[in-house]
């Protein structure tokens, strides 16, 4: 096949690119610097071969234990339990947040047939078990099946005395009350706070 | 840095990613086939090293004169002129035209600083001086630039007594009257043909 049809099929591979994005991404891509194909080919490739879920936490870093997990200025008596390793950049990205993480790998969802047993949580109930640990922070999405996850591990969790807390909901910054819907905004006055 | 944050930001050099895309298509990388992930980056870089321009056509290829040019079997009375290597694909698949093709990287658009200089018209000249071509069929796209193109090189061809075609403007298949624009339109009826 030809380079060029052969290279368009396998972009198709990726999600949400179609026949058409992937066109416009190898011109794009002839029109770049060689060493920046290389580049970003490496970085690709390597990042595969390299990155491994964290045997303590589950986030995805060339390190196990990960850089976090293994970084002695972090506090070790919280954890912050996130859906995907991303939401572990997007907090980080916030440098509010100085202690640890927990990644489950999912969300509880009867409808994608995901059960509590294909999540990390066995793995957080151990982990809680064996340190100290004085709260646990829920950060998993504001979805049903992150509401339903959040409950789920909640109930497990409390029974150890541990400080549960989900992270706030209500209007996002820049917003406006006119264009919330009434779960945010009923969220938003549940979760009012003394100023 | 680490590799996660370098990928991701590496990722954003190509055009329609920005950061939340580059995570979601890391995370996919993650979870596929380490094989399929090397497949892809040496198809990436095979592609970016080997495609070059065709001398005759300037279309893209891994051989030069290209697969196209260099068929015998394609009529070489004819050629079609399309702006970019994506067009000639497109074409291909209609499997409709079996002559040749030229290249043109581009159309004409003062916007965006693009003069005629700027594109393969003069090899286009030379090619139709040096051998016998019967028709030109101007396959620009149906925008304004595209017109100015067809114009523009309409112009410099007929005076080689060489007969310059344009492929048609009409309503496309599966629309409805209703819905068409009144340039499609009265496109559409200017074009119109005896049945």
């Amino acid at each position: 096949m030809p380079l060029l049809e052969d290279l368009i099929e396998k972009l198709q591979w990726l999600p949400g690119i179609g026949r058409k994005s992937a066109q416009r991404l190898v011109f794009f891509l002839q029109k770049m610097d060689k060493v920046k194909v290389k580049e970003l080919t490496d970085a690709i490739l390597r990042t595969r071969l390299q990155l491994k879920e964290c045997s303590i936490c589950h986030n995805l870093d060339e390190h196990d234990p990960c850089r976090i997990c293994s970084n002695a200025a972090r506090d070790k008596d919280r954890i912050c339990i996130v859906e995907q390793p991303s939401d572990v950049m997007v907090i980080e990205r916030t440098s509010e947040y100085k202690a640890l993480y927990h990644v489950l790998h999912g969300v509880i969802s009867p409808i994608d047939n995901v059960s509590p047993d294909d999540l990390r949580i066995q793995s957080l109930i151990e982990r809680i078990k064996s340190q100290k640990i004085d709260e646990v922070i829920i950060a998993t999405n504001p979805t049903t099946e992150g509401d339903v996850t959040a409950f789920y591990i909640a109930k497990l969790i409390k029974p150890l005395g541990i400080k549960v807390t989900r992270i706030a909901r209500g209007l996002p910054m820049g917003s406006d009350l006119d264009l919330a819907d009434i779960t945010t905004l009923s969220r938003a006055l549940e979760g009012r706070r003394e100023i």
